[in-house]
C-alpha cells in the first residue's frame, strides 16, 4: 500500500470557473473527499458543472464582468460558505494577483502561488529579466518596456527583422504586432499600444526577434515552496490567432538531450522565485535553441496530455500543495511513458472562418476503450451559452508511442458525435490526415498557412491539400 | 521514435462475436489499419458493433445457436468476404477448438492459440495433470475423470470435505455442486452428472476440495508460441453465481513475493504448451497457497484492468501475434503500475433478485476526466435483447493505488447515468462503500454472502450493512 493521501486543511472548495475546468476541478476535489461550492452565473444555471457541484452559487449575469470577474460577489460566496480554498481554474481570475491577495487576506488559501509570484510573472519584461538572471536564454529583444516609438525604432536595428511588439501587461495573443521590416514599426508600435492600453489599461510595450518557423513547446512543473519538479513538455505549436488547437506530449522536435535541457531549464527558472503551485514554462524552440517566453502561474487547458505521459494527476497535487503538503514526488519518479495528444473541439465553424456557434447539443456520443479520455461541459441536451470562451471539450489520448496515439486519435475522433452546433471535430480529422501533422513537422505559423491554403484551394473542410 | 508497428498477413478481420467485445476489437483493428467484417444475429441489426464496422454480415436469427454459433454460417462470411483473420472474442466459439480448426483449415487464421491448446485447455482434467507436470500446485482432487460415484466416494475421503464436483467439460459455472459432507454426495453427483450431459453433451465429472474463504486471482499472459511473458494478476473473487462482478489488478491480498510466485507458475504453465496468444491462467488463493484451477484461451471480460496498470493493449498484441510477429515485449518491459478496478454494468435488476431487465436506453451520461475508461455497446436509444448475455458495459478507472482508485471508482460511478432499464450501478456504489470490500478483505463467497445478508436486513440496495 503507498501511503493515504489526505487533505488537512482543506475540506470545501469554491470553484472560481466554469466549463469543463470546473467540471475537472470537482471531480479532482471529489476524489480527495473535499466538497465543492460552484460560482456561476445566470448562464450557466444549467452546466454540467452546476449538476457535479455539492454547492452552487450564482454570482451574476454575463459578460465574465458581472459575475466570474467580480472578486466581491466571489469572495462573498467563499465566506458565507465558509470554505477552505478557491481554485481559479484558467482564464478568467486565475493569473490576477489582486484577486489572490484578497483571497489570502480574507483567510482562505489560493490554489497557485502567491500573489507576489503572479505578479512577478504577469509582468513579462521582469519575467524575462529573472531568466536571463538564472542563465535561461530569453528571445532576443528590448530589455524592457520601451520609453517611446524612437526607442523602439534604435532597438530594432539591434535586434533585427521580423520582429514583434508585444504588451507587457498582455495575454491571450492581444497587444500584439508582427512587424515584417522598418518601415512599418510605427504604425505597428501605435495600433499595439492602444490595443495594449484598452484590453489591460497599460501600453507598455517590449519587443522580440519574431522567429516564423518556431515552435512554441512548454514545460509543465510542480512546486511547493522549496522544490520544483517537471512533468516534461507539451508541443504546442498548432494554433490559430495564438490560440492552441491540438497538442501532444512528449514534443516530436526534441531529442533526449535537448529535452532534459529544456525540463533543467524550466525548473532553474520556477526554482529561482521558490515557485508554489502547477505552473507552465513557455519556450520557443528554434533552430536547436530555446527561449523563454513567459510563465503561465495557474493549470492549463492542455494539461491532461501531461497527466497522460506521466500517471500523474496535477489537478490533485495542486490541492495537495494548497493544502501546505510537500511535493510526494521526486524527480526520478516522475518517468515519461509514451505518447498523449489533445484535440480542441470548440464551439466554431470551420466552414465559415471559425465563427462562434453557440446552442443545443441535440446528440452526444462519445469514444471509449483503451488510451481514450475525455475532458467536457457537454452533456446531452445541454445550451452552449454565447458568452463565453468557445471550447466544449477537449479529446485526449495515450499510446505507447507518437504513431499509435495518432492511430488511436483518429479512431477516437471517428467515434465522437456532437450534433446540434458546427464545431472543430472535422478540423483535427483533416489536420490528422495531413503528412506533415503525422511527421511532427509544424511550427507556429503552420496552423494559419495550412487553413489560407485550403481555403485558396477550396476545401474548408475536406481531404488535406496534396503534399508536397 | 519506437519502431513502427504494421500487419503482414491481418488486412481485413472477421469478428465473431457482438456486444463490448465486439466493439472492443473493432477499435483494436481500425487502430492498426484492418479492416472489419461484422457477423450479427438479426437481434443486433442497430448495434453499436454494426454502426461501427466496416462491413456487416447478418447470419440468423437468435438465440445463438442459429447465429453466433453457427460455424458453417461465419465461415461462409469470412469466405466471401475474404477476411485474413477471425477474432472470436469471448464466449460463443472462443474456446470451441473444432471452430478453430475449421477457422485454420479454411485457409484463414484463428486469433487465438492452435485448435489442439484449446482442446488440450479445455479438457480442465488434463490441464490439471499439465500443471502438476511442471510442478504448479493444483487444487487437490481427483487426478481424472471418475468412472462412477462408487470411486467418487472413495476419493472423497482422501480429499476431504467440503468439495465440488465439476464437468471435466465445464464452464461458466455449470456442472458444478459444492458438497458439504458425505451424505449429500450421491445426490449431488446425479445431478452434476445430469446438468454436464445436457450443457456439454459430457457427463464426465472430477472432484476438488472446496476452499470456501479462497481468493479467485488470475494471470494474463501473452505467448508467442516461443516465449510466454506476464501482465500481472487480476483478483476477481467478487462474483455471484461464479459470475465475476467486480475485478482489480493488482489483488490487494498479494505481497511481491507471492505476486512473483504466482505470475511464475502461470508463465511456467503457459511455456510447457508453448503458448500462442492471450490467456488467462486462473487459481485459487488460500492460506498463502496457489492452486491451479483451469486456463481460459481467449482474452478475458476484465483484460482491461490489466491493460490500465500495464500500459498493454492486449488485443492490439493479439492481433500482433497472430499476425505471427514475435513478442515485442521481455518480461522487464512490462511494469506494473498503480491499481485498476472494474464494475461490469450489467441489465439485471439487483432490487429483484438481479432478473435480466432487456429494454430501450433513453438516457446516457457517461464519465470522464483522468484515469477513467468505458468500455460498452450502449448509445442512446439503443436497444438491448433478451436473448443474449446481460453485461451492457464496463466502467474502468486507473490510479497510482488501490486506495485513489476506489475514490476515482465511486467519482465516476456517480457520473454515470443510464435511464430506460434497471441495472447494476447502485449495486456497485454499495460495495465501494463497503468497509470489507474497501480493505480489500473478500473471498469467492463474499458476494453472495453480502448479498444475502442485506436481503435479509431489507436493504436490497441501500447503505451497506454496519461493519462487525
Amino acid at each position: 500500500m503507498t501511503q493515504a493521501l489526505a487533505l488537512q486543511r482543506i475540506r470545501r472548495l469554491l470553484v472560481a470557473n466554469r466549463g469543463e475546468i470546473a467540471v475537472r476541478i470537482i471531480r479532482a476535489a471529489r476524489e480527495m473527499g473535499v466538497q465543492t461550492v460552484l460560482v456561476h452565473s445566470s448562464a450557466d444555471r444549467d452546466s454540467l458543472a452546476c449538476q457535479m457541484a455539492d454547492r452552487t452559487v450564482e454570482i451574476g449575469p454575463p459578460p465574465a464582468a458581472k459575475s466570474y470577474l467580480d472578486i466581491p460577489a466571489i469572495l462573498a460566496a467563499a465566506r458565507s460558505h465558509e470554505v477552505d480554498a478557491i481554485h481559479p481554474g484558467y482564464g478568467f481570475l486565475a493569473e490576477n494577483a489582486e484577486f489572490a491577495s484578497q483571497v489570502a487576506a480574507a483567510g482562505m488559501i489560493f490554489v497557485g502561488p502567491s500573489a507576489d509570484t503572479i505578479a512577478l510573472m504577469g509582468d513579462k519584461a521582469r519575467a524575462r529579466a529573472m531568466a536571463q538572471a538564472v542563465g535561461v536564454t530569453t528571445v532576443p529583444g528590448s530589455p524592457g518596456a520601451l520609453a517611446d516609438v524612437v526607442q523602439a525604432m534604435s532597438m530594432a536595428k539591434e535586434i533585427g527583422y521580423p520582429l514583434m511588439i508585444k504588451a507587457v501587461a498582455g495575454g491571450g495573443g492581444r497587444g500584439i504586432r508582427v512587424v515584417e521590416h522598418a518601415e512599418a514599426l510605427h504604425a505597428a508600435f501605435a495600433a499595439a499600444q492602444r490595443e495594449a492600453l484598452g484590453a489591460f489599461g497599460d501600453g507598455h510595450l517590449y519587443l522580440e526577434r519574431f522567429m516564423p518557423q518556431a515552435r512554441h513547446l512548454e514545460v509543465q512543473i510542480l512546486g511547493d515552496g522549496q522544490r520544483v519538479i517537471h512533468c516534461y513538455e507539451r508541443e504546442c505549436s498548432l494554433q490559430r490567432r495564438r490560440q492552441k488547437i491540438m497538442e501532444e506530449a512528449p514534443s516530436p522536435a526534441l531529442n533526449d538531450q535537448q529535452r532534459s535541457r529544456l525540463c533543467q531549464a524550466a525548473v532553474q527558472l520556477a526554482q529561482s522565485v521558490s515557485y508554489r503551485g502547477a505552473g507552465t514554462l513557455e519556450f520557443l524552440f528554434d533552430q536547436g535553441e530555446f527561449y523563454f517566453i513567459e510563465m503561465n502561474t495557474r493549470i492549463q487547458v492542455e494539461h491532461p496530455i501531461s497527466e497522460m505521459i506521466t500517471g500523474i494527476d496535477l489537478l490533485r497535487e495542486m490541492l495537495l500543495i494548497a493544502d501546505g503538503q510537500p511535493l510526494r514526488f521526486e524527480q526520478q519518479d516522475i518517468q515519461l511513458r509514451g505518447a498523449a495528444i489533445e484535440c480542441r473541439i470548440n464551439a466554431e465553424d470551420p466552414q465559415q472562418d471559425f465563427r462562434p456557434s453557440p446552442g443545443t447539443i441535440h446528440q452526444l456520443r462519445l469514444p471509449g476503450g483503451p488510451g481514450v479520455r475525455f475532458d467536457s461541459m457537454l452533456y446531452p441536451g445541454c445550451v452552449i451559452p454565447p458568452h463565453y470562451d468557445s471550447m466544449l471539450a477537449k479529446l485526449i489520448v495515450w499510446d505507447e508511442s507518437r504513431e499509435r496515439a495518432l492511430y488511436r486519435m483518429r479512431r477516437a475522433l471517428d467515434e465522437l458525435h456532437i450534433a446540434g452546433i458546427a464545431h472543430t471535430q472535422s478540423l483535427h480529422q483533416a489536420l490528422l490526415a495531413d503528412a506533415d501533422v503525422c511527421a511532427g513537422r509544424y511550427h507556429t505559423r503552420f496552423l494559419e498557412q495550412w487553413l489560407s491554403q485550403r481555403q485558396a484551394a477550396g476545401r474548408a473542410n475536406g481531404p488535406p491539400p496534396a503534399q508536397s
